[in-house]
């Protein structure tokens, strides 16, 4: 298969362009003039979007890919004034311009990525921040494709993630700096539940979701979104203590002493359906010690 | 009140803005540096948009208005590649830009202007349309400032409008054209249901809501959408008769000559509710003999 990503400087996507490369697909990967593409694997083909749109559908008419698979995406757990244009602009345009481009060059599927923060206390659609609001946003957009043109267009949304060779600044990464220094560190209270997932089963839910749009000539998963979720949900306070027995390693936290912050998530949404056929593979402790 | 009211140069707004200024209210009209403000009441003030943000924060905390009348919208019944940026700027990141501004200027309440456009098949959510779809989307991203700041943020969604002064090519100055040159004029074959209101009667609908936005310290209306719908709902080609009958003419239309136009609608919605308070005043008949 030919298959068109972005997003590919990003933790996810270096490792399921990896998973996809290895199976023998062609990956095509739509960067920016100043991405940094160590890292990401050799064989990886790339373009570089100049941002303008008859250029991108020319390039997709060169291309002729099967499916896109999108990633890329501008994530600020807050925001100021000057990044709305930035967050409109790489959340909803250029997923519309990708759309655009996968129409005008018979793409078969198109796999967006949403996130649970669209779904804060729990509901149906309400964002915790403007970031989740632009993913809700470029559903609604990308509705229109979908309803006008043959196009299988599915949602995989994502909470936390992590694994080897993740970077972020993440909570795994802060207690293994925490637990080499044996320094001290203040955190909140720690009641919030957490919702993470091994890299390996992320990479999975997209390449289980690539094979059912592959046979689905009906396009019966057209607009469906689908989750991946941890089966051993809990606290960050117990997910703290997880951490210390899969590493044997002591963190010296002070649970609340710092608070909560703004619209913190305490409770993820759980009313997500998983994407079918997946199930979480490996367990926490396992993927911690992996990591 | 002050009120800043967008998309001035419309047929909508140049109405509004009337009779806003005539109630003693004072207009700020956000225009573009190419805009043409011919027709637009004289004693409306200006701010020409340069596109930043910060500008356009720094310009809404100097007026420090009391609420924000977005009726600005790129229309594009159909759109090519080259539009698709243009309809996220001006239907998604410029709304944006506004309530960003508005919540940094403590502006109580956000009037939005939707269209029915949104509920293809009379559905929940199904756009006609990339414009429509953009529409929506942006009252997803609105949903994110209403959640987490104070403003009342209502959508007010219009389907067909017309009145004195209207210069848009819709259908009933084609018909004008039609009734005075005694040309022949091949049209669809007319079933499509149309729900079309007079200007004075739209106007009362958003100052209607100004008056219910202003005293309503619990925000109870934030997120509610509303709708101007026609007490006269008929097919086209009924349509047709009422014009010929209030204009004492004669209108020379060979009916389905030509297809319905690609995703048509022949009902519109009819799940929306009214401006709390809001009727139809002026009949169609009179309407037409007013236009």
């Amino acid at each position: 298969m030919k298959i068109i990503v972005t997003g590919s400087t990003g933790f996810v996507a270096k490792a399921l362009i990896e998973t996809l490369i290895n199976a023998g697909n062609e990956v095509h990967a739509i960067i920016r003039s100043h991405s940094d593409t160590s890292g990401i694997h050799q064989e990886t083909k790339f373009y570089t979007d100049n941002g303008k749109s008859s250029d991108l559908v020319q390039y997709f008419k060169k291309i002729h890919a099967d499916g896109v698979i999108h990633l890329a995406s501008l994530f600020l757990a807050q925001h100021e004034v000057e990044d709305t244009e930035a967050l409109v602009v790489s959340n909803i345009l250029f997923g519309t311009r990708l759309l655009e481009a996968s129409i005008h060059s018979d793409v078969n599927w198109f796999i967006n990525t949403g996130t649970f923060w669209q779904h804060y206390n729990n509901e149906t659609y309400n964002p915790v921040n403007l970031y989740a609001a632009t993913k809700q946003a470029f559903q609604d957009v990308a509705k229109f494709y979908y309803e006008t043109q043959n196009i299988n267009f599915v949602t995989i949304k994502l909470n936390d993630t992590f694994g080897a060779g993740d970077t972020r600044k993440k909570v795994f990464n802060l207690w293994k700096n925490l637990a080499t220094s044996g320094e001290d560190l203040g955190m909140s209270p720690g009641d919030q539940v957490i919702d993470i997932s091994y890299i390996t089963d992320i990479v999975e839910a997209y390449t289980l979701m690539i094979n059912l749009l592959e046979k689905d000539t009906n396009y019966s998963y057209k607009g469906q979104a689908y989750v991946v979720s941890s089966s051993e949900r809990m606290p960050l306070k117990e997910l703290a203590k997880v951490y210390e027995e899969a590493t044997d390693s002591t963190l010296n936290i002070t649970w609340g002493e710092r608070p909560y912050r703004n619209r913190e998530v305490m409770y993820p949404w759980d009313k997500g359906e998983v994407v079918p056929g997946w199930k979480q593979n490996t367990s926490l402790k396992n993927a911690i010690q992996k990591s």
